[in-house]
C-alpha cells in the first residue's frame, strides 16, 4: 500500500485519501456525484436502485476499484480511502452508498483470498476478480438468513461431486443489479464436520430467485432484496470452504472487519450531508438564535469527533491488515475491538448529528422531499449493520473487556 | 368540571379519566381501535386519512365531544381527559389522532367564545358547535402561513361590509374530509389597525382550494394539506376579530394553551405503543441480554416521568382553564409556561423512548411494515407542533425564566 | 389523611403540601432554612452534622412529625409531605436533609407497626414512637452491612431468653446525634428457620460503638459512620421479628418504599437549590449568551418533569399506603415499581441540571466555597440511596416488566 | 521534529509518542508515577502540591522537557507527545499534570519566541529557557484575572524605563513552587495605543505576593492559587509586547492553542484511570449483570473515541505547528477550531466515562479515599480550562462555522 498523504492534518480528519490508487478513486467517483444527488429522492420514494448510476460507475472501472491492477482492476487495497469513498457517495446518497460497499467490499477479500487462499480459493478468487475489474460482474455477498439465527441455508453434498444449495438470505443489498452472488452457508458433507462455506452463484443459475422491491424504513434504494435458493447446483470449485462449524477462531474476525468497516464511512457520510445542508440553509435565514448557535455547535463537535474516530479506526485497520507477523487471533480481535467500539460511537454520534439538524431547521424538514427525512431515515440503519446489532456489541465487547482487554 | 377519579394512582399516571363526560368519550373511541390499527399501514403508506374511521367516529358522537351538552354535544371539557382520549387513538395511529385533535381542540376553543365572548363570537360559535354535536360539522382549523414568519393571509374590507380572504395555509390536518374552515389571518380594516382575526369558511366557498396529498415524513394520515384561499367572500359575522397586531397580551397564551396542549398525549401514545409493541415482541423471544435488560429499564423510567409530567400538566391546564379569579396575563403565562417546559420534555423523552425501541428489536424494526418504523417517523413530529419550535421555545422558556419565574 | 390542597397546579408540582399537618411541618421548618445556609458550607468542610440546628428541630417538634397526634406528635402521615419537607431542608442543605429524613422516615414505619403490628411490635414501636415525639429519642436506623452483600450482622440467642447483637453496619445517617438505633439483623433462633429481624438498642447498650466521622464524596453532614456491635444484650421485647430469610414475600415492598421514598425529595431538592442559585446569579451578569439560554431552558424543562414525576409517584404512593383492600404482594409491587422508576429518572435529572448550572455559571463554581460545588458533589448520592443501586434497579425493574407489567 | 511511530494504530489511538524526545520524557516519567499515585490523594484532601514529586522530576530533567536541545534541555517540541506525557502524569493524579502542564506548555511557547521572536523577546526567552532546562526556574505562567473579564493586571510606564506592574491573577497552577513568573497584562505606555503583553518577575521580586492554599472542588493538588501584584518594579527587557489591545488577529491563536492544547491530555488521563479502576474492581467481583455489562461497553466506546479524537487533534496541531508556509490567520483558525470541536467532545467524553464508573461500581465509590471520588470531582474541570469556557466556545464555534468553515 503506497502512502501519500499531502496534509496529515486532513487525513487525520478523513479528508484526503492516503493512497494514490484511493485518490483515482475519489476522483473517478466525483464525475457521478450530481447524477447520483439528482436522483436519489425519487429512487428512495419508489425504493429503487440508480441503475443508470451503476451503469456509469461500470464504465469508468468505479467497480473494479478494488480488484488488484495485476488483475486489470484498480488496486485500491486501503480500507480507508474505500471508506473514504463510500462515505464521499453517502453524501449524495447512502442508498448507493450501501450497495456499491458489497463490490468493494467484496473485491477487498476475494483479493485476500487470491494472494493467501489455497488453491480452489484461489482460483475462484480470480474467476470472480477479473470480471470485477472489468465490470462485467457485479457480485453480491448475502450473510444474513431470516429468522434470527437459525441457518437456513445449506450446501449439502450433490452425486456428480459438486454441492446442492438450497435456503434463503435477507437484506442481500445490490442483489436487483448482480450478476454473481457469493451465498454463506452451512456445508453439510457426507462425512466430517459440518463447514461454514460461501458458495459462488450466477444469476442465470437454476433454482435462484432476487425477489422483488425491498420496502425498508431507510437505504430504499440499496436493493437489499432477498434471495431464494431451491436446490441450485453449485461446482464443486465454486464453492469457499472454511473450518468446522462452531470452532472459535479468533483470527476470522480479521476478515468479517475487512469486510464491513467501511460502511462507518456511509453514516459518517449521512451526517456531514445533514449538517452542510443545515448549516447553508441557516446562513440563508440571517442571524440564528440561541439554540440554532448551541445545536450547531454541538453538530459541530460530534462531526470532528466521529470523523477522526473514524480516520483513527480505518488507518489503524490498514495497519493490522497489512501486518502478518503476530498471533493471527489476536490481530482479528484487536481488528474488531477497534471497529465495534468505533461502530457503536458511530451510531451515537451520527444520529445525534442528524436529529439535530431537524431540530434548528424546524418543521421544513419534516416534508419528505426534504434531504433530512431522508437523512432520519437512513442513518437509523447503522445501528443494524453486520457485525453487530447493539445488544450484541454489548455482549462481544463488554467479554472482551472482561476476558482480554488491560 | 364534575370530577369522577376512582384511582388517583392511576390519574396521576394518565391512565384514568377524571370526568364521567372523558370516561364516555374513551368508552365510544375503544369499539374503533382495531379498525384503527388495521388501515393504519396502508394509508400512511399511501398518505390518505382513515375516511372510514371518521364515518364510524361521526355516527357515535364523538366528533362533537367536546361540544357542550346544552348544544348536543358530550359535553367533555377537560383538557386531561381530551389528552388521554387523544393518546389512546395515537396508541393506534398517531396521524388520526392528529387529524381528530383538529376537531375536538376546535370545541373546546369555541365553547369558551360562547360561553364568554362577545355577541358575534357566541353567535358565530354556536352555529358551529351545533352541527360539530351532530356530526355534519367538521372543522378544520388553520394556523400557519408558508414561508416561515411572513403574515400571507389577508382579511380586507368587502364592498358589502363583510371581508374578503385571500392567502395560503399549510399544514392544515383534517382538511380533505372538513366541512368547515377556521382559517387565521390579519384583519385590515379600512380604518384602525390591522387585528388577529379568525375567518370561518364553508368547503363551498368560492375561491377556497384544499390541495392534495401531505407528503411528509411521518403523521403521513393526517391530512395537514395546503388550503389555498384566492379572494374568498366572508360575510362580516363569520369573523372572530380579536386585538390589534403586534399588541402583547399574554391573556392570550391561555387560548393558545387550550387549542394545542392536548397533543401532547399524541407522542405519549406513540411512545407507549412502542414500548408495549417492543415488551410483547421481548417476551416471545426468551432471555432477554444486558443491553435488552439495560434499554428497556430506560424505557419504562422514561415513560413513567412522560406519562406523570403529561398528566400534571394537563391537570394543572384544566385547573387555570377553570379558574378566572385572578390576572388573565398571568393565568395566560402560567399554562404557556408549563405546557412549553413539559412540551420539551415530551420531544425529549418520547423519541428517546422509540429510538430504544428499536434498538432492542433490531433490524427487525427497520423494515417499512414493522410499526416501530412508523412510530420513528411520526414521533419526530412532536418537536414541529404548534406553538414552539424548539429553537423559540428557548427564546420564549429562558426570556420566562430572566423575566418573570421564581 | 386529611387533605387539603389550595392549589391543585401547586400540588402536581410539588411545592404545595397536601395535609394540614404537613403544613404545619412546613411552617415549622421554614424558621430553620437561614441557619442551615449559614452553617452548611463549613459542617460540609468538616464533615460533621450540623448539631445545634437538631437541637432547634427537638424543640420545635420537627422529630416528632410523623408520630401519630395520639401519642404526642405532629401527626404528618402523608408521605407526599415528608417528601416537600425534606426537599425544603435540601434545598438549603441536603445532607441534614438526609439525616433528618433517618428520623421521620423511621416515624412513618413505626406508626405502621403501632398500628397494624403484632403485641410486641405495637409495644416497642409505642416506646420509641413517644419520645421521638416529645424529641428525646433520636432514632438512627441502619440497613447496610458492609462488604457488598454479605450478612454480618447476626442476632443470637442469649441464656436470658433475649438476644445478642454482633456485626457491623455502614453509612448509619444521623448516628452521631442518635439516642437510639434500630439494626437491621439476621436473627438466628435456636430452633426454626433464620428470620429478618430489626433490632432496637439505646445508646447505652454495652458493645455498641458509633465510630468517628464519615468522609464521603458529598453528603458529608449527614453523620453517615458506621456501627460496630459486639455483642450487645438485647431483650427479647426490643427485637421486630419478620418472616423466614430468603423467602420471597411482595408485600413487604411496600414497606421498603415507605422507608425510602421520601428521599427522592432530597435530590429535587439539590436540583431546585442549584436552579435559583444560577438563575439568580446570571440575572446579575447582564444579558446571557446563545449556550446560557439554551441550558436554562433545558434546565427549567427537566426540573419541571423531575418536580411533577416526583409529586405524581408521592401522591401514588400515599393512596396505596392508605389502601389495604386489594392483594398485599401486588400492592407491594406497584408502590416499588413507581418508585424506582421515578428514582431512576431523578437520579437521571438532577445531576443533569446540577452539571448545566455549572456549565453556565463557569470557573466560579469550582471553588469550594461555592454552592454549586457541595450540590455537583452531594447529588451524586442519589444513585446510591437504597434500595436499588443502578445495576440493581435495572435487574428488578427488567425483571418485573418481563414478568407482571401490562 | 523527528517522527518515530513503532506502531501506527498505538499512534491513533494515542498509546505511543510519536518523537524520540516524547519516548524519552515518558521513560522518564515512568520513574515517578507510583509515588505520585501514593501521595495524590493526601494532598488532594489538604489541598498541597506533591513537592517531593516535582524535586524528583527537577532532578531527572523533566521540568526541562520541552526545552531545545541546543540550551540544555530534553528537545520535546511534539505536542502531542507532550499531551500523551500529561495523560500518563494525569492517570496517576490530574493536579500534578495540571501544574506540570504550566512548565511544559511555558517551554513550548518561550521555544517559539526563542526561535522566531524579535530581539527582546529572544533574549528574554534564552533567560528563562536555560535555567527551565537544568530544573533551576519553574515557571508559572498566570493568564487569567479576577472579576470576570474586566482586565484588572497593568504594566504602566516606571520613572527608569522600565514599567510598574500590578493587579491580581488568580488560578496560577503551580505558583507555590515557581521560582518565575509570566504575568499576562495590559502595558499602558505613555504614547502609543495599549498593549498586550506579559511581564516576567522572580518570585523575589517586590510587590509579588502568592497566596496561600488554592481550595476548589478539584484540581486541589495544583496550586492554582492567586498572585497579588503591588506595584513591582520589571526591567524594560522582562516584557513581551504584542499587539494593540482589541485588534483582532487570528494568528495568535496559534500560540493561544500551543499554550493550552495539551491539557486535553489531562482529562484522558482521569477517564482512561477511572475506566482501569472500575474493570480491575470488577474483574474481582465475579460475574457482571446486565447494567453493567451495558455501562462497561458504553465506557470502552467512549473512551476510545475520546482518545481517538484527542490523537488526531493532537497530531494535526503538531503538523500546523511546524508548518508557516500559508496564512498565518487561517493557520490561527485552524488550530482553533480543531481544539475547540475536541475540548467540546473531552468536555462530553470524559465527565461521562467517569460518571459511568462511579454507577458500576456504586455506593463504594462514593467514599472520599476512593479514586473514583476523586475522579468525578477533577474531571469537572476540564469545561472551565483556558480557553474557552462552554458559552464562549458556543459563541465561537457557531461564528466560525456561520463565517468560514465549508
Amino acid at each position: 500500500m503506497a502512502v501519500h498523504s499531502s496534509d496529515p492534518a486532513a487525513v487525520r480528519e478523513f479528508r484526503e485519501p492516503v493512497t494514490p490508487a484511493g485518490r483515482a478513486l475519489l476522483d473517478l467517483l466525483a464525475g457521478h456525484f450530481q447524477q447520483i444527488r439528482d436522483e436519489a429522492e425519487e429512487h428512495d420514494r419508489n425504493s429503487t436502485m440508480l441503475v443508470d448510476v451503476f451503469t456509469g460507475l461500470q464504465k469508468d472501472g468505479v467497480l473494479g476499484a478494488t480488484v488488484p491492477v495485476e488483475l486489470g482492476g484498480l488496486g485500491v487495497d486501503s480500507l480507508y480511502d474505500v471508506c473514504l469513498a463510500l462515505m464521499s457517495v453517502a453524501e449524495a446518497d447512502a442508498s448507493t452508498a450501501l450497495a456499491l460497499h458489497m463490490q468493494l467490499s467484496r473485491g477487498l477479500t476475494l483479493t485476500h483470498e487470491w494472494r493467501h487462499g489455497g488453491d480452489t480459493a484461489r482460483s475462484l478468487a480470480e474467476r470472480l476478480l477479473r470480471p470485477m475489474a472489468s465490470g462485467e460482474a457485479v457480485v453480491c455477498t448475502t450473510v444474513k438468513d431470516p429468522g434470527g439465527g437459525r441457518v437456513v441455508t445449506r450446501l449439502t453434498p450433490a452425486e456428480d461431486g459438486g454441492w446442492v444449495l438450497s435456503g434463503r438470505k435477507i437484506l442481500a443489498s445490490m442483489a436487483p443489479i448482480a450478476t454473481h452472488f457469493v451465498v454463506s452457508a452451512r456445508a453439510e458433507p457426507a462425512e466430517g464436520p459440518h463447514r461454514s462455506a460461501a458458495a459462488m452463484l450466477t444469476r442465470q443459475t437454476p433454482g435462484l430467485t432476487v425477489t422483488d422491491r425491498w420496502d425498508g424504513l431507510g437505504m430504499r434504494s440499496s436493493g437489499s432484496v432477498d434471495i431464494v435458493l431451491d436446490e441450485c447446483p453449485i461446482a464443486a470449485g465454486d464453492v469457499f470452504l472454511r473450518g468446522p462449524v462452531g470452532e472459535r477462531d479468533d483470527a476470522t474476525l480479521a476478515g468479517q472487519t475487512v469486510s464491513s468497516i467501511t460502511m462507518l464511512g456511509i453514516y459518517t457520510g449521512i451526517a456531514q450531508a445533514a449538517r452542510d445542508f443545515t448549516v447553508h440553509a441557516l446562513r440563508r435565514r440571517g442571524t440564528p438564535g440561541a439554540a440554532t448557535r448551541t445545536l450547531v455547535t454541538e453538530i459541530e463537535a460530534r462531526l470532528y469527533a466521529l470523523r477522526t474516530t473514524v480516520a483513527a479506526t480505518l488507518a489503524s485497520a490498514d495497519y493490522y491488515n497489512s501486518e502478518f507477523t503476530g498471533d493471527p487471533a489476536e490481530r482479528g480481535r484487536r481488528m474488531m475491538f477497534d471497529f465495534q467500539r468505533a461502530k457503536l460511537m458511530v451510531n451515537h454520534l451520527a444520529p445525534e448529528i442528524v436529529n439535530n439538524c431537524l431540530t434548528v431547521i424546524g418543521g421544513a424538514s419534516y416534508v419528505a422531499s426534504n434531504p433530512l427525512s431522508r437523512y432520519y431515515r437512513d442513518v437509523r440503519a447503522g445501528a443494524f449493520m453486520h457485525p453487530f446489532t447493539y445488544p450484541d456489541a454489548v455482549d462481544y465487547l463488554s467479554d472482551t473487556t472482561f476476558d482480554h482487554a488491560g
